[in-house]
């Protein structure tokens, strides 16, 4: 039950991010367009596929096994199925803010946050890949996944408090480079929106930690 | 066997980052003093003292149920001084940063790290007390103490990833006010004390988690 409360809890804070980033980005931020010729609406793709993949989808895939009501296999899929989803949009969020910098002839890699994100998103790789060949195709044998299986769980948990490290942070980055100021209402609109990924993690990890 | 060898990584990374804060307080910034007239020294008093206190303690406290040798009423007793001991040098990070922005006539709690941080340094004494009062002095029936548990657990992790969001946001929204550049030594140092101190918080979970 209480597990059940708390992964709902999870989508509605999941949800509400979500709403609060397109708010963000489309009414206060310049829009969203990869394609464009202004680079800060490229970069805009960034926060938005970057929230989508490794925070929300990979919340939803981390709670898949209680939240989809089917067969233990199917809900395995899922599982999978959301992870891969999740490092499709990470690769595209991750090339609009390359793209970015490329147009505006910014250095790669200088900030904390972007080197907690390409931590994040390449070993978020490396476990999915673990993942399937362990558990799905081929999959071991069953000796080898129950000694592996604690591992992926814990791997699965540090990776996601790191995406939620990285987008937190980038949000600060964000709000530095933009020198929001006290009482603007960005800036408490940003505010909200970091305030409410920590809540969709924090949910995440309390209802598969209590079942 | 796989638990010590993670706690000691762990121990290694805490004190990994407590040399590189203390390297950039002492040297790259303007030192570290609460009763100075320099706002920017009172300010110093911040970092380094929320860091040893929700970060380093806290992590410790976290593992003291596998790291401290002794019977379990001495690891209790550990475990529960040293989050005393960090709620009482936090309060003391949480004043300097008070101070300082008192000094310069800065507004309070206007950032996204700001409100990250007061809602862990509260929740962190919530559970505290909630934790004291059921488990030690004086100490709930068995039947509330087993039912009460899994929630302390949880609690705590989500508390940690909490702390850990607040020290990331806190190195990236002090590198923004500083306007750091790329391929600045400071912003390479103040990109390593971030990444030590998420390895610090990882190699914590992976600890608890694997036993
Ligand atoms: C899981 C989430 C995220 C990951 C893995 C991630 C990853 C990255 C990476 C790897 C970079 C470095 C790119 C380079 O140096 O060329 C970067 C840059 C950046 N990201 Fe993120 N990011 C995430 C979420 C966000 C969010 C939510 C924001 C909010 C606005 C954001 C804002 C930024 C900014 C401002 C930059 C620097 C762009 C610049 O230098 O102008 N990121 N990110
Ligand atoms: C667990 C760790 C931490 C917690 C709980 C925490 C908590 C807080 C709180 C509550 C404030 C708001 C004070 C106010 O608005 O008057 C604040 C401000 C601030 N903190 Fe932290 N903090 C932490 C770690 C850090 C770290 C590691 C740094 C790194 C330098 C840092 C840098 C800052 C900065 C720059 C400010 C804003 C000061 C200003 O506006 O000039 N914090 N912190």
């Amino acid at each position: 039950m209480s597990a059940c409360v708390m992964s709902g809890l999870a989508h509605l804070f999941g949800i509400l991010s979500f709403i609060l980033i397109l708010v963000w980005l489309l009414h206060f931020r310049e829009g969203i367009d990869y394609a464009s010729v202004n680079p800060f609406r490229v970069f805009n793709v960034h926060p938005l596929m970057m929230f989508l993949s490794l925070i929300f989808l990979a919340g939803e895939a981390i709670m898949a096994f209680q939240t989809v009501p089917a067969q233990r296999h199917i809900k395995k899929f899922f599982h999978m199925a959301l992870h891969l989803i999740a490092i499709v949009l990470g690769i595209v969020g991750l090339c609009a803010v390359f793209k970015f910098h490329d147009m505006l002839h910014i250095p790669h890699l200088y900030s904390l946050h972007g080197w907690i994100g390409i931590l994040t998103l390449c070993s978020y790789g490396l476990q999915w890949v673990f993942g399937l060949v362990t558990f799905l195709v081929p999959g071991a044998q069953d000796a080898t996944r129950a000694r592996v299986l604690p591992w992926h769980k814990i791997g699965g948990k540090v990776l996601f408090l790191m995406a939620i490290c990285a987008a937190e942070t980038g949000l600060m980055e964000k709000a530095g480079f933009l020198s929001l100021k006290a009482h603007q209402t960005e800036t408490s609109l940003v505010t909200f929106t970091g305030l409410s990924i920590l809540l969709f993690g924090a949910f995440v990890f309390v209802s598969i930690g209590i079942r």
